[in-house]
């Protein structure tokens, strides 16, 4: 592999973002009528909105010939191919066919998957329809109320951030989270509920990780604190784990115990066995349109011509701005407040995934490689760090998530979805366009102020604008259509990946902490260490 | 006011900038073994560790020249002094008089604000009591059981970040938030409550803020649904503004309005009658405990001198790392798990304040200002997006926030305590140490890789390390402890605006959005805009 940005495409794109450097986006709105027809694509019940970023024409097609130069399409068909292309590790990364359908053939090194898929779907969603309906009974044959899971990272935020997102259509027992290890977590959440009814799912890959594994053992001592004790807590107990040997050690009964597979990674695997407490919350009806939804993404990735591909699109103009346009950072911004944990996930999937700066042959990268994703709620970010979008010293390239319709039962519910989008669309179009100088002399008189006046204060008013973004518009949000986003964004990571030439499936950085932990634990691992610092 | 770039203290920073470039971390460990305990300071019950930043002692006197060269201490002193150093919207930015003693003397321009500010005080803690005693009755002569928070911005961060944080030492009615206003937020928070023992506070400086006003006429409405009108609502119904004209006209009754004043700012307001809801939730006595924790960091601010001054030394090193060391972006990451509203509610403040490119004096800024703060919690951070601190191409600075006495009613609280604390200091380690190529050779031998294989994976599971981070310990997450971590980041970002030459106090890049959707509102207005965008 050489050197990235020596390459024909790399450089063609380079210079065209000299030439395009000092155009702003009101001037490439200005030349073109059709410019928001010309640049948006949907698919999947989701629209894509990348009128707003600053790019041409000819940048799409620069930016498009970078991605057949790195061979987009091979890649994709690897993908599809459960190659090992997580090669560090020796695994396929193939989430996809955990929302394939029953008939589809889908094969790791020659051994289709499908069977065992489905397999254990149909044992979930028996287990799931089973707790819901009331069947399933606890130790003091009470049927269950509240499901607590106890898991971290990849276990906790993806079905987290689902269960919030479908709130609305949730109508089974109450689900709950805990990921974090310092007891205030876990107790606030237990305060409240009843042992005798409550179940817990226990969620780790290897069934060793320390946080959850205290996490479960505080679990496991409240329930032998009401008396629910030995094979008593046997029907309060789901493990879900790659390492079922362990979890069977531990006490797990494995007549509730659900496997995945190594060629699941865990910021991936919300739509395996750990997609559990979504099941149980909506339903397994549900449960596989969300799936179908990730489905039908897979579907549009793998054949649609890449200048409609959505994922591809979303890949490449974040390239754009992250290579060309020097942009270090991107924000992730959701209006209807179900995403609240749409921007954290995302920021865990992309930043754990391309946050990398070895490429796949060991060599260094010479390129940036993935952005910082932040951002959350834009109705609250309006109110707070917006401010620094506007009339801060960086650029930060926007992608907004939208919902075209909203139906909530509240009499007033067409005014508030009304003010949701209209803020939506004031941000995007404000960010873009800014206000000069000219323009915000004319206000401030409007407002009421002397020539004078306004003249002191016409720079701290004004507004460069020229801040990209696209918007994705979903028709509604429903578990088809999250399924779909969700499917979008890991394939706007693995598009990334493949044109920076690195892996986006292992993640190596995070295990050195965890090296540190163990050496501090003995008091000679610490001795060579530098001091900790701090009074304690 | 001359480039800031091309001062002497500035000048002398570069240049010793570029000696550093090439120092680690570790040769900066290796040569001091004095260093934890030279580069750390503490005051009001917190302890600030900042050894692991890339700096020595040179770089310390060479930043506090600068602080003295931009007048440091004479901008504490008109802080303090109630000047409006707000000159945009000619106030006071005078949030410390909230938490002032009542026998301090506090003016602005001449004014002594104290005796309104304890009567305001006075006021609301004795409703925040009869709230809590259950003699304050709703229209059907029941006792409140759960108050709702309609605000947005600082309307609604800053009460929503403590209610989160002082969760443990709540013993009042429950406390909701509503800010955004899409209506799935409020319609999931009304429809677990009772219209006869609820209790709206509604928060707005102006009372005129769209997504609010929004918001409070549907919480109205759903009174109206179950019977409670006109004046019957009056008892379920505080307004929290600077506006009580508007408020008063809009049906909220004087006897259960209060005010704040012009020099407080909305992302500087917790103090205030915003408080309310936790005082509510808290009690009147901790909620002065918490006010008496940010005026004890508002008196070490003003007397500390600056190499001891823990706000000062904090917005330096940022300085050092946004300016010098050229990191665009500073990661928050909190430990305790109640704290899961801190980093939101520090970006929202240092974002908003300090996303500015124009200084005070009309000309633009030459250096770059405020950087993107980002974060959340720490634990959940390790298990994602901590890959791209570690192996991404960024250099991300970490400000860290641990609790060293942690108390939870758990039996198992002391291992859960262990090993959060454990993670934080393992985490700051393996940042600031990394793992060159030998030592990675070494442990993936010992892993029972052959040394071809090592070889093979050497580079993908080394660490370069040298990620700069500072520790801020609080000896235990009180109301007093609280007060003074957030009166720290409030100086922080006071002290760097002065660095700056910005205005920390006024918000004018929030208004174009607003501007905009209201122009979006009239077809007249909007035909002038690009076009939209989205199929809707």
């Amino acid at each position: 592999m050489s050197a990235l940005t020596q390459s024909r495409a790399w450089r063609a794109l380079a210079s065209h973002a000299r030439a395009l450097r000092e155009v702003h986006l009101n001037d490439l709105f200005a030349g073109d009528d059709s410019r928001a027809e010309s640049f948006s694509a949907e698919a999947a019940g989701l629209f894509l909105d990348y009128s707003k970023q600053r790019l041409t024409r000819e940048t799409r097609d620069l930016l498009l010939g970078l991605a057949e130069q790195q061979e987009m399409e091979g890649w994709i068909a690897r993908l599809f191919a459960g190659e090992p292309i997580n090669h560090t590790e020796q695994r396929a990364a193939y989430h996809m066919a955990l929302r394939a359908p029953r008939e589809a053939v889908m094969a790791v090194a020659g051994h289709d998957v499908m069977p065992e898929v489905h397999a254990v779907l149909d044992r979930m969603t028996t287990f799931a329809d089973a707790l819901r309906s009331g069947r399933w009974k606890g130790a003091k044959r009470r049927a269950i109320t509240d499901v607590v899971n106890i898991g971290i990272g990849g276990s906790d935020l993806g079905p987290r951030m689902v269960a919030d997102a479908l709130q609305d259509v949730a109508d089974g027992p109450r689900t709950h989270f805990v990921s974090n290890v310092d007891g205030a977590q876990i107790h606030g959440i237990l305060s409240s509920l009843d042992p005798s009814t409550t179940l817990f799912i226990v969620v780790s890959k290897t069934f060793t990780t320390q946080e959850t594994m205290t996490n479960a053992a505080s679990a496991r001592r409240w329930l032998q604190d009401a008396g629910i004790e030995g094979a008593a807590q046997s029907p309060h107990l789901v493990a879900i784990t790659a390492a079922p040997q362990k979890s069977g050690a531990a006490g797990y009964p494995a007549e509730h115990t659900f496997t995945f597979w190594d060629w699941v990674g865990g910021r991936y695997s919300l739509w395996s066995a750990l997609g559990l407490p979504l099941a149980i919350a909506i339903g397994s009806k549900a449960f596989r349109e969300f799936l179908a939804g990730g489905q039908a993404m897979d579907a549009h990735f793998r054949s649609a011509p890449l200048d409609k591909n959505l994922p591809v699109i979303l890949a490449m103009s974040g390239v754009w701005n992250r290579n060309f346009l020097l942009c270090p950072t991107q924000l992730l911004s959701t209006y209807p407040s179900r995403l609240v944990r749409f921007a954290p996930f995302v920021q865990q999937m992309d930043m754990e995934s391309n946050g990398k700066r070895i490429r796949k042959d060991g060599q260094p990268c010479n390129t940036d490689t993935g952005p910082i994703i932040w951002g959350g709620l834009g109705i609250d970010g309006q109110h707070a760090y917006f401010q620094l979008l506007h009339q801060g010293t960086h650029r930060v390239p926007v992608e907004f998530v939208g919902v075209l319709n909203e139906d909530t039962p509240l009499p007033l519910a067409a005014e508030h979805h009304r003010v949701v989008n209209l803020n939506l669309r004031a941000q995007a179009q404000a960010l873009a366009v800014g206000r000069d100088e000219a323009s915000t002399l004319q206000a401030l008189m409007a407002e009421g102020m002397s020539a004078e006046q306004a003249e002191v204060f016409v720079s701290q008013r004004s507004f460069r604008g020229d801040v990209p973004s696209s918007t994705i518009w979903l028709d509604a949000l429903t578990p088809h259509s999250l399924g779909a986003l969700i499917a979008l964004y890991e394939h706007k990571v693995f598009t990334q990946a493949a044109i920076w030439g690195i892996n986006a499936y292992d993640q190596w950085g995070v295990e050195l902490g965890k090296t540190m932990a163990k050496q501090m634990e003995t008091p000679r691992g610490a001795s060579h260490l530098p001091p900790a610092g701090g009074n304690a």
